[in-house]
This record gives C-alpha cells, structure tokens and sequence, in this order.
C-alpha cells in the first residue's frame, strides 16, 4: 500500500490509486488494451470531499452499483475499503478538500466488443478501478456570484439510447458540445433530447425557474439522475419552495426568471445567460441564492456530523 | 523501437506500440488520466492487414483525420511512419494476417471536460497513440456459409449526436446491445435510429437485397460511413448490381430477400435471421454470394498491387 516513487505528489496532482494501491500520477498504470480505454466500457463516480468527508457517498456508491448491473459489470471487491484507503492517504497529503472520482472498467479485453467471457478471476477478466483524488477549494464564490452562459447545443442527447441515466465513460459528445460553446464564448452548452425537450448541461443538471417554481427535466429527457439534483430537490422541498420534475422546452429558458445547474463538484451555479439573451435579469435570483445557502448548510451538516462518528 | 522485454508476444498477443515505441503488452502502458480511459475523447480505426499489407488505409487514415478534425484533435505527427514501423515489426512477428487498430486520444488532462490548453508540446497536451495487431487468420468460411442471427436492441441510435458519424472511442451502447443480442441467443443487434429506421450492427454496417436492390442506410440514419461499405458499393456498381443508400424500416427486413453486415475485420457476413424469423430463405443468397466474392477479389487485387510496389 505504499507510493511507488517516494517523491510525493505536486501541489495540483492528484492522489492516485488504481487496483487497490497508491500509484506515482506520473504512470503508466493501465494497459493500452483496457476496455475503458478502447470503448468507454466502464462507469465513473466524481465526488466531493469536505474536511475529509466525502459527501453522499452512500448515493454514489448506489448509482454505481445501478450502473454495473445494468452493464453487467462485476464491482472489484472491496471497493469502500479501497476507497477509504485512497481518502485517507489523500487527506494526509493535504487533499481534506478534493474531487474524488471512482473509474471502474471492464479491464483488458481481446478485440471486438464481446466483454472477456469466464468467470471472476479468468484471465482478462478482472475489473481496473481508478481513484483519482484531486485538491480542490471548498466553494467558488466568484462562479456562485457571477454566474454561467451557455448555448444550445447542436447535438442531441438521445434519451433512448442503451446506457441513457448510466454514468459511463462516454463523455466525447459532451466534450464537443463543451468546445462548440467556448468557441462561441459562452461557459456552457444544454443539450435537448431527441423530442426537442431541454435535457441537462455537458456535465451538469438543470433546474429552471417558472412562476416562482423550481424546475428540472425528468430522467426521461435524457438527465443523468445527479446526486447535487436529488440533494436539490429535497432541499425545496424542506425549504417550502414551489417545484417538480417537468417537460422544459428551450421556450422555458427566455420565460424562466432564474436558472442554475447542479453538479457534484460545481454544487450549484447560476445560468444568467442564454447566448447573448439574459435568464431573467441576468443576475442570481431569490431562489438560486436561497438553494446555494441551503446547499452549503446542508453540506456542511452532513459532513460534520459524518466527520464526529 | 526495441522492445522494453526480451520475450516475444504470445501467439494470441498482439504486437503493441504506445506513442512510437514497441512495447511488452502485459503493460502498464497508459495514464489512468488519460482522456482516452476517463471520457472516451478519442477516436480509433480497425484495419485488416493481408499478406503484410494493410487494405485500404488511405482511406482510414482518412476518415480519422476528419475526426480528428471535428474534435479539434491533433494527430500524432509522424502517424504513418510509426504505422509502417508496427505494421513492419507485426509481419516480422509472423502478423502478417491480422487486424490493426490505431488509437488515438486527447492524452493526459486535469478533471473535467475541458480539454488540456496550449500549443502543441505544451504539459499535458500530447495526443495518445496506441497501435495494437492482432493476428487473425484470412478469411472465416464458417461464418461466411452459416451466417448471424440478430435482434433489434432495444436502444436506439443517435443519428443527430455530436459526433455522429464519427469512430469515437464511447462504445459502450454497441457493448450493451451486443450483450442484449447474447442473451438472447442472437449474435448482433441491429440499432434503430431516433426516427425508428434502421441504422446498422453494434460495429458493422448493414446491407439488405429488396426486390433484387442492394440497399444500405443512408448516413443520415446513423449509420457510420464504413470503409468496406464504401467497398460494397463501388463493387456493386461495378457489377452491376442495382445499388444505393435507403432509408430502411424494420418491416423491410422481413420483406428483403438477403442481408449482409460489413465491417473491416469481419468483411462481408451474411445475414439470415432476425430474432426466430429466417431473412429470405434463411440461407446465404445469390447477391450475397456475388459481394462476397467480388469483395475476396478485390481485396486480392489490391493487396497483391501494393505488395509489388
């Protein structure tokens, strides 16, 4: 369980773990033949860590599991305990304060898309699982400030297709949505599905604004079932603001008086501008400003009161 | 451009150079932050090598220029003098009949999607390239005679993604609808697109015989533009076999005469059942038997011709 280099990580590397032991980030650590690599055939977790606590984790944990059964991917055993190995190391290296994401792939394979047959521990078989532990800064307050654009992608998230809601390697249509926006200056590009209806940002959901209430796309719009997006609607629902999952159409965004998008790692950030067209009066709102407050508390009550056990 | 281990790949392995080098493929070879593994932003092609020459690769080298194009991907410099050098050191190692895949990804990048910034040489910025071949013997006869069954995935293609048509590295919906073929008892599943036309196989292009017509899918239905279904075509025309590209409902396959999938690696397979229900006669037909063979020669020619250069 100890580094294969002694020199200890960069101030911006990442603390790394990959099958089960701490890895110099310098690599190489994974074969050219992994699946993950030649296919997308995996499924990723990103995280928050706060003071040491990774927040929800239990909710990532089922999301994945989710994942791997829908892909019939066998989980490497151990994985907390793995997890918790990687956390702490990372911690002692000054990362109380991280993303951290879990990478699991189908491992090695032969050509061709057929997964290696046999059972646990057949050649070719076996799982890799990547940890990747990150520093980052609790909270971005200039982002919670000033807010993000974005624009309409031209591609479609299909809604129907065979891993729609997994969370699988497959994030090249988001990447080229993501390029198409800053080329067009703006921070973020929303996808609609293939009905026209909004979907979610490249790597975010989306909540909007209506008559005073909160809404997001349901799953079936092709919305990844985000853990911040859960989080969020409990929190309205505590906090007794007005919302629900709803068909939103791109017509919603110049009628909404707010919009934000929730991820892990971004929590929850304002949407001020469509293109060149402000949301609302292209500043945060009553309600964003009331959800990030929430937010916050409610991070740092779970995480505190996970910290003291 | 020696090996880093004096043993010799095994007779199943393949001969594997990562970024200009020859490489043992027990590995490790690649970053575990390598785009390619943590967002599939990369692109591949699968050739087929006979005799020690690699068939039509103009025209997949082609094809992933245009990618790399689109995704604003710049390819490795000196791409096809490391070609030559594996491609060599495979035909030396008794490759000579083999599949070769070219894999090229963004390379190492920080979380997130946003790719590495700076020029070409700045940190983090330099593509991955992986080039594996894998022996695999000239021609499959039993294939060829008793042909595959398939479904319909239950999944649908995206014809309007960002990177439609493109051979990006995110797989895992074909792994997913393969897997549900398997299960089935079926070899291939066939992908609808969002309009409910019919696409193509999980990684072969889908051609079927209508009232004595060779039709394939448009592009336009997400179909890929496969290199050996450019091939079919041409032979087609040459042969004078009525020919083009259709838009194709399911119901067709019940009303077509043949079928037949093509791919790089598996050439031209006939096609003859579709779930309990036999395509035609439920046996390989004339036409298919005609592109088969058309398709054995052409091959032979033109092999034969770049070998005597």
């Amino acid at each position: 369980m100890s580094r294969l280099d002694a020199a200890p990580p960069g101030p911006a590397e990442p603390v790394l773990w990959v099958d089960g032991r701490e890895v110099d980030p310098r690599g190489p650590h994974l074969s050219a033949l992994d699946r993950g690599f030649t296919l997308a055939d995996g499924l990723f977790e990103t995280m928050r860590v706060y003071d040491g606590v990774v927040f929800r984790l239990d909710r990532h944990l089922a999301r994945l599991a989710h994942g791997a059964r829908r892909l019939d991917l066998t989980l490497p055993t151990g994985l907390e305990a793995q997890l918790a190995a990687a956390l702490s190391a990372a911690v002692a290296r000054g990362r109380a304060d991280a993303s951290l994401r879990i990478t699991v792939s189908r491992g090695v394979g032969a050509p061709g898309l057929a997964p290696p047959t046999g059972g646990a521990g057949a050649a070719g078989a076996a799982v890799t699982l990547v940890i990747a532990v990150h520093p980052l800064p609790r909270f971005a307050p200039s982002l919670y400030s000033s807010g993000l654009s974005a624009i309409l992608a031209s591609g479609r998230r299909n809604e129907r297709a065979m891993t729609a809601g997994l969370k699988t390697l497959a994030y090249v249509d988001a990447i080229a949505a993501l390029a198409e926006a800053q080329a067009a200056g703006a921070d973020e590009a929303l996808f609609l599905d293939t009905e026209g209806h909004l979907s979610e940002a490249t790597a975010s959901n989306l909540f909007a604004v209506l008559d005073g209430v909160l809404l997001t796309p349901p799953l079936s719009c092709a919305a990844l079932p985000g853990i911040t997006r859960a989080a969020v609607l409990e929190l309205a629902e505590e906090h007794g603001i007005e919302h629900g999952e709803h068909v939103l159409n791109p017509g919603d965004l110049h009628a909404a008086s707010e919009a934000f998008l929730t991820s892990s790692v971004r929590e929850v950030v304002p949407l001020v501008r469509i293109g060149a067209r402000p949301i609302g009066d292209g500043d945060r709102g009553p309600v964003t400003r009331s959800v990030i407050d929430a937010y916050a508390a409610l991070v740092r009550g779970e995480c505190a009161r996970l910290a003291a056990r």
